[in-house]
């Protein structure tokens, strides 16, 4: 959805923090979502968030509603989020991870609110009966509340995630000839004759794991020309 | 990988605001990492963090080091985040979807150390250089740079999300029976009569009308009953 803008709305009811009105929008900004509402800020977060130096241009642009229902009213889907102390059982309650790809598949054709409650209340039961379902990350039970502006960001994220990428491309790595590994291998046991680490006694099975130990260094073809290079050099000045 | 903790350990070099310290021990108190490591930091900020008031017990446990190479010593695969702006060719750049995912698996069998640099410079080449490779989190071009403390609770997310719960899971609705679906469409239709919407002539044609949106709402027992008992009373007071 990546560098898209996309039809989410990002509704803060009753935030009372500056720091985290302004952490929210920026994450907005990062991600693409540029629609933030505010209902019933607390006036003086609100004006200080909006005059903080390093304001986003989604605070600016956001817009302030007295009542939730007003704020979410062209939205075609409502979720709220919750920390796992606030099991509503009125409401299904879904892990960031199925509801994420449910809110990305929605905004497809419609515009989704998604709505964080304050700091510290978290979400009303008046603002729950507005909601479709709940929402919550998947923190440990011992430490389930996030800061408000992080919460943003994760939710965010799972929404704008690509899962596609998360499949390993094929490599573009320039893969090494085997002449070069071979070069590089009779480098070193020539190297390590002169040295004295490699006895004659041993020599045939040492060669052995020489040549499989360097295989297993998985170079490309630039790594494989450094080391021959480093190698030459050695040779030279043991051999000098 | 929730509740359990796991190896991962965050290494934040060079942090300069004690509020982003502080803010990253909390996501990682949320997902479960517990082991804050800190390259160099500033001694004011880490004191300042170290002595707000809700400082989390990672916070408390966090560990300074004079120089990220034994910051990192006891890790199989060190990882550096970066913004966009952060290409650095000499190393291989993943996005957090891909990213994540082979950090997860390596936890699994070993310690893992993830990368954050300072709020005003990010990692320097120096600090690179001891990665095995870099991540980013597929922000937007146009403002790709994330607060600290949100970078990192979006990645420990992505590391700790479990893919299979993505999964929709079997509904647990208790499916209302066709009975009550048609005792539903029959009340309203009485009451649809008697308060003059449903006309004679088009009679047949509304009832299937009815009968078709009523099972379009999907209805589970529960808010069946709901409607059906809600139904009977207008009929009563339409009829009385």
């Amino acid at each position: 959805m990546i560098p898209g803008i996309h039809p989410l709305r990002v509704v803060m009811v009753a935030p009372r923090n500056p720091l985290n009105i302004g952490a929210a929008a920026r994450a907005m900004s990062n991600f693409g979502c540029l629609d933030l509402r505010l209902v019933n800020p607390y006036e003086i977060a609100f004006r200080e968030a909006k005059s903080a130096v390093k304001a986003h241009k989604v605070l600016e642009d956001a817009r302030e509603y007295p009542t939730l229902g007003e704020a979410v009213a062209d939205c075609a889907l409502v979720v709220g989020t919750t920390s796992i102390g606030h099991r509503v059982p009125e409401h299904p309650l879904r892990r960031l991870e199925l509801g994420g790809r449910l809110i990305a598949r929605k905004l497809a054709t419609a515009p989704v609110a998604l709505l964080f409650g304050s700091e510290k209340f978290g979400l009303s039961n008046d603002d729950m009966s507005h909601c479709n379902w709940l929402m919550r990350i998947p923190t440990r039970e011992e430490h389930g509340s996030m800061n408000l502006g992080q919460a943003v960001a994760v939710c965010l994220y799972e929404i704008v995630r690509n899962p596609a990428a998360a499949k390993v491309k094929p490599s573009v790595r320039r893969a090494v000839a085997a002449g070069d590994l071979e070069r590089m291998t009779a480098t070193l046991k020539e190297i390590l004759e002169h040295s004295g680490y490699m006895h004659e006694r041993v020599e045939g099975s040492s060669e052995l794991k020489l040549r499989r130990m360097i295989r297993r260094m998985n170079l490309d073809t630039r790594d494989a020309q450094v080391w021959l290079g480093m190698l030459r050099q050695i040779r030279w000045k043991l051999l000098s």
